[in-house]
């Protein structure tokens, strides 16, 4: 039989597509072509069956998918630091929106993200700088009953957002979703959306087959503005409104109480956790172990950067299987197959895109992170996903491919122009700080 | 005024002397001879009045005092990973302790650790082996009731102690501390070190001016266990038998209530904060805010390796940042300033080294850490102490002195041989997993 050829074949020593728990492939080979895995096979087999224009070696590494961030603002990267905690939106300036979005980009490549969700008020700009970066991103499109730089009110919101959905229909790498918006001033607010808005929001995603993306219970004064105002808990106020589908997406979940897992559980939504943004921003600690031992689907999130440590997911992974160790007398602990999970799969899931990325299987993107496990930091290495949970980090990051693109190459970028884009942040940072 | 002769001169972006809160030196030249430094200099002043044999230039680093890993068992890393929480020191195999202890002082390089604190039952072998690496180490010599590999009763403990005391005696990178350690057979106990035997150990540590190093509180069940045989909380009973003084390290403290820590502050006794560890054992969290704010002088230790994520302390140090905004309403956190602070001088302090390290300082040794901030990652810079608390990690480090050697070369040891280590690391995983 004639070899097939393909355009891209990796080996790395340990693979670990995420299909089943604690599966750790060892002499296998990853096939990939016109942008999609077409194979996983023992090393021998490939070998007879395919001939590949690119032949990788990773003799060191773990081939995996690429991590989800599946909460951030992409365009704030370059505030970060410049106040400790929050800072308002006004402090960015909309010139540097583009080149904010980029540098967040390369920090989730250097990170091994392949894919973000992202909310902010330049919706057409990050879908435009990830589509050219050749990143994956899902793009939450904002609906807020106030003016900001996007539109002035709800119809030009929606209008808009569905103009952006119509322009990325059928695209590659970017999709969209409805992104609710709280009141910018009361910075840990419900969604201060109103009811009729939230209705026609459910019939838009409805029709779009589009996510809804919304913060839900990330403070208690959240929780105890909704019972004032409205007489019941946030998550209570969404179902009323027929929010409670699988298509929601409920990001933070800090302040739940037992019933208000339940009811996510009953109604098939799913939440991303950003364990990170909410201590830094003092928000307190989800209960991660409840929320493992649910079933939820669970993705998690870095938040801003200024809310965490930037757009990198590793520690907010990391801080998944720690925390859900504090109460572990009552409930099983999340293994750390579970949080590589939850970093993979689970964003996939949560944001709609299971049968796109977030495993190894054929058909879906080759959206893939490999990492070197070789250096002191992670030897020896007995269970790989043991030690990338445990131990890993942004640092072991060699390659990122999305949709069979390399755009992280040992380490190096191929597209993004980092020493330029360094300097332009350089300068974003002495304006804001001469503005200060 | 003809120019002074002096082995090194390092110009850095950014110098943090840890002098002083919140100083950040620009265009300053950091002097070093004869293993300690000799003078911090404006750049200008620098060139006129040394004359350096090597002069070297980071133009996009922070030049800071080394970290200080107050807490860790060197030997244990090859079993990282082995099993997922704690394992049996009879798992350890007497001849792998020699590769571990490298292995972590290679971990601990490449992470910008100068100086840890060990507690094992080969303190002989991890002197040894630190002095041929030119690393410093504070050496906990065991006190047990039970016998060890190291000895069999408590006057052997002491005898042996005292040999080793003595031996490094003057000893520019080693010194030697006293380690009571607990039941084996009790992961978390309370030391069950006897009450005559404290009192010998105290003894013996007013006469030589060493540190004594003991975990404390680590558990519940160690203050219940405590309560129900003493009739005293653990801190308590060190009280009655005068343990209570500056050179007590009580390492852990995290089932500690207000009276605690009240008592810890009035006898002038330091903490060792294991923040990670203490997660992954399952054993809560301390209360790191009240810690903080109570005043007292704080380290950082990342436990063995198994407990953590390696022998490395940015994890940790970033955890007692985050952890310290879970009850900000109360309690003012701790600055990224402070945290820093902890993980360095706090360190040093703690062990008995305030005179010697943990700062720059004219007349301290040259244990130096230097990091790269000019990566995705970390960009942009406006604060350094901020970016590197919330955003930095190990993979930031480029150069490693320790007492003016320079160790880790633009990311390379300059002594340890990786590649064999490495071999030999692969080997001993082979062995246990066999063994398994």
């Amino acid at each position: 039989m004639p070899a097939i050829c393909v355009d891209l074949s990796i080996k790395a020593r340990w693979i670990v597509p995420m299909t089943a728990r604690n599966r750790v492939l060892e002499d296998h080979v990853l096939v990939v072509h016109d942008g999609r895995i077409v194979d996983l096979i023992a090393s021998k087999d490939a070998a007879l069956r395919y001939l590949a224009s690119v032949t990788l070696e990773r003799p060191q590494h773990v081939l995996m998918p690429g991590l989800v961030n599946a909460h951030t603002h992409a365009a704030l990267s370059p505030l970060r630091g410049f106040t400790e905690r929050l800072f308002s939106n006004s402090q960015l300036r909309p010139e540097s929106v583009r080149d904010g979005i980029q540098i967040s980009i390369a920090q989730m490549l250097k990170s091994g993200i392949t894919c973000f969700a992202d909310h902010h008020f330049y919706p057409d700009t990050t879908a435009r700088v990830a589509a050219e970066q050749g990143m994956r991103a899902v793009i939450g499109m904002p609906i807020a009953e106030f003016s900001t730089p996007w539109a002035r009110n709800v119809d030009e919101y929606l209008t808009k957002a569905l103009n952006v959905h119509d322009e990325y229909k059928g695209h590659p790498l970017i999709s969209t979703a409805f992104a609710p918006f709280g009141a910018p001033t009361v910075p840990f607010s419900a969604p201060t959306v109103e009811d009729a808005t939230f209705r026609r929001i459910v019939t838009f995603a409805n029709e779009l087959d589009a996510p809804i993306l919304i913060k839900l219970h990330e403070s208690s004064a959240e929780v105890t503005d909704s019972l004032a105002r409205y007489g019941v808990r946030p998550i209570e106020r969404l179902q009323a409104l027929g929010l409670l589908t699988p298509a929601l997406n409920a990001i933070h979940m800090v302040h739940v109480s037992p019933s208000d897992i339940d009811l996510a559980v009953r109604s098939g939504i799913s939440v991303t956790l950003c364990p990170e943004s909410n201590l830094k921003l003092g928000n307190g600690l989800p209960p991660v172990a409840l929320i493992v031992a649910s079933g939820l689907t669970i993705a998690v999130g870095s938040d801003a950067a200024a809310a965490s440590s930037g757009q990198d997911i590793w520690m907010g992974t990391r801080l998944m299987a720690l925390l859900s160790r504090t109460n572990s007398d009552a409930i099983s602990s999340a293994s750390p197959w579970d949080v590589l999970r939850i970093a993979t799969r689970g964003g996939a899931a949560a944001l709609g895109l299971e049968n796109e990325i977030g495993s190894l299987e054929i058909g879906k993107w080759a959206d893939l992170c490999c990492m070197d496990l070789s250096e002191p930091a992670t030897q020896p290495v007995y269970d790989p996903v043991t030690q990338l949970v445990f131990s890993g980090g942004r640092d072991l990051v060699t390659d990122v491919w999305v949709a069979g693109r390399h755009l992280l190459v040992e380490r190096n970028f191929s597209r993004l122009d980092w020493p330029s884009l360094a300097a332009r942040s350089d300068t974003w940072a002495a304006i804001l700080k001469a503005e200060g």
